[in-house]
């Protein structure tokens, strides 16, 4: 896709394993979030992917697919994939394996993909467990996690994922001032206004998730705001 | 540094762990090659570095450092350091940690670094055994890395290493077919104008080490008209 991307202030992130209904959708798509992201760890499936492009692709918000492995890849109707790869796994899967399993059994179009550096910082999020990632470490070492991610692997996104609990704001500064050119993208626990404007102010675009399933569209809209 | 290196189509490997006599120096930097690359995987310190830049750097040559972790790392004196990640290794820490381990505690000026994405394919060599590298892979193997090195990752290297052995030309072949934008290096067992050629047919740059030591600059002189 086009650079157009790189000025999304807000993506929302919705999962093909949990059930939304149209009206929910609908109050999503006119929120004044940028873009949706459908991911998920667990469950996810060319059926549930499929079935949740149908309910979103209608209103005229950009949408992403971000698989957490070859099988959850869906282009058709779709914007994009934004790939993600995890530097602080002890897990080479998870770092290049799966993408090599991935490149070596199909014709990748490379100008609709989207390299994203994860940074995991919750161990007990499903991310957390299925990639093993060493969640126990500094401000310094997320930084320069971050740098590396930037500088020496190009990675136009780096991600710090929280997800499901509301991260170190004192780590999300951390990690910005070490990146350049990646545009940082910050998720996990934003369910307001107040969380959206402090990681806001780090990130160059935050991710909210769980919050539409779990306190609603309005929160949802809280969040736009904060950082719009 | 600039973007001149992309030109070298025959690097010449030093390694700091083996003594070069001033005669010889004089005769591989008449030779033709294109630059000197300072590279080792064992016993290379800051002394040994330094006292082979001292022996090289009075001729013309460009003259680079690649480095086996952080303790080689030498930046007086030379163009620039070439900085290696192993992609087909099960051990994170020749991926992405030791990188991070490097820029946690020092100042990187990045535009002085050229990234390279190792492929490393001789379990016997020194690199093999201390990266635990994969290497009974497939000629397809290897190119879906070689992708992946070069359109996800974005390393403007990928390197081919058969260190001290000579490699399948089939599977360098495969690789060249596979990356679009960066240079393919070629470096293993290359001790004479046969293997040279063959070799660059499909590398965009060879990279004769051993055959210096053990074949002498008449060996080499052969490997550089060969591609150039």
């Amino acid at each position: 896709m086009d650079d157009s991307w790189k000025d999304w202030v807000h993506i929302t992130k919705l999962d093909p394993d949990k059930v939304i209904d149209n009206d929910t959708v609908a109050d999503i798509a006119t929120s004044g979030t940028d873009a949706l992201m459908l991911s998920g760890t667990l469950n996810v499936t060319q059926e549930n992917m499929r079935e949740l492009i149908m309910q979103v692709k209608e209103y005229d918000l950009p949408i992403v697919v971000e698989p957490a492995g070859p099988e959850g890849v869906v282009l058709d109707e779709v914007d994009a994939l934004f790939v993600p790869s995890v530097l602080n796994t002890p897990d080479m899967r998870w770092m290049v394996g799966t993408h090599q399993k991935w490149v070596k059994h199909n014709h990748i179009d490379w100008t609709r993909v989207i390299p994203e550096a994860y940074i995991v910082l919750n161990p007990a999020s499903s991310v957390g467990k299925v990639t093993a990632a060493i969640c126990d470490i500094s401000a310094a070492d997320v930084a320069a996690y971050a740098e590396v991610a930037d500088q020496y692997f190009s990675f136009p996104v780096v991600y710090i994922e929280y997800s499901g609990t509301y991260g170190d704001p004192k780590v999300v500064a951390a990690a910005s001032k070490a990146v350049s050119d990646a545009r940082l993208f910050y998720g996990g626990g934003i369910n307001n206004a107040e969380k959206a404007a402090e990681m806001g102010q780090f990130a160059d675009t935050i991710i909210v998730g769980n919050a539409v399933y779990d306190d609603g569209v309005s929160a949802l809209r809280a969040t736009v705001k904060a950082v719009q």
